[in-house]
């Protein structure tokens, strides 16, 4: 039997909870095992800190499951590594260095790299190769000297998919469910969240 | 200049964390002042608890602004009062005594009243008044004897609001912005979250 898919979603002082949330909440119904680990806003900080609570960028406190600690987050364990958006969390987890080797790391070993919102900044800290990118407008002429970006709300490009903010953080998650498990698990995950009719990723053409 | 509006939201152990946070951060984003309160399991039990963590129906935990204490939610002081769903927590919340005083309290103050997923079983544990209404459809089979059932994404009736599951939190969040706030301010917060083209809950017409 083929071993269950992880994920690694980071978050930070500032991270947008909503993005957070739609993610964590959405891999966890199609049985994907989810870690949150939150990164420290000074890198150089211990990375176990107390109280271990992370402030969302509109106020909801959020406990992480983990701190960042490079050993315990090896692409050999994990088949995903997300960084939502906010401004401020997405400034401090991509510039983090060890962030930044991380996703590297995951990206030469193949596995997926989802960024949404100002998340996708990390594309450009980490030294991605120039491809296909989206982000929240609000960063968008940060990242489109570098990348070919894109006003599509989820864009995959290989083994980076990356989306806009809290209004495609639906798509976003569905296209990582569907990327790891598959289209039927998709569909199947879909129906109990009951989306309203006519809403345009539900039943969505395959991603390419 | 008029008061800011003011909601409480509910929150226990097992609530749906995306209906959560989306409403939470949606009320935010619109200028609404929001407490999140911790309803405890056991409703004999001390309001205020340590460690004062909720966890999600998906294993995110969330820290709430407070704890359940009648004396701190009197109508007079807020606008609208939001339970969640999520199977566990809607079942805690919806069968707490003051809880239930509340909400009765707020229907007949006038205050809005929103329910959502399983959060709508709380129509009914408050005896609150035949009425058109919606939930997840898993407890339609419990509320369509009492109720006039709706399957619509967003129900509004007079000054109740409910609602369906986590694909229906963003225009079930959006419609109370729009009823404490009024439209302009709806579509001035619809904007920044970047819904993908023909979302069609944006620039939907205005809910009756």
């Amino acid at each position: 039997m083929e071993r269950q898919k992880a994920a690694v979603i980071l978050i930070a002082d500032g991270t947008e909870e909503m993005e957070f949330t739609i993610t964590y909440d959405t891999l966890i119904r199609a049985g994907i095992d989810v870690v949150s680990v939150f990164v420290p806003e000074d890198s150089s900080a211990p990375h176990s800190v107390s109280p271990p609570i992370a402030k969302g960028s509109r106020g909801i406190n959020i406990m992480p499951d983990s701190y960042l600690d490079r050993s315990q987050l090896s692409p050999d364990k994990y088949n995903l590594l997300v960084v939502p958006g906010g401004a401020k969390g997405a400034d401090t987890i991509s510039k983090n260095p060890i962030v930044k080797e991380l996703v590297k790391e995951y990206y030469t070993a193949g596995k997926l790299l989802g960024f949404i919102c100002n998340g996708s900044l990390t594309a450009l800290t980490a030294g991605l190769p120039r491809q296909p990118l989206t982000s929240h407008p609000g960063v968008k002429s940060v990242l489109e000297k570098d990348f070919q970006y894109s006003e599509d709300p989820v864009v995959v490009s290989g083994n980076l998919i990356t989306s806009r903010g809290p209004g495609t953080s639906f798509p976003f998650a569905l296209t990582l469910v569907e990327k790891l498990l598959g289209r039927p698990k998709r569909a199947e995950i879909e129906k109990p969240m009951v989306f309203p009719e006519n809403t345009p990723w539900v039943n969505a053409p395959t991603s390419k």
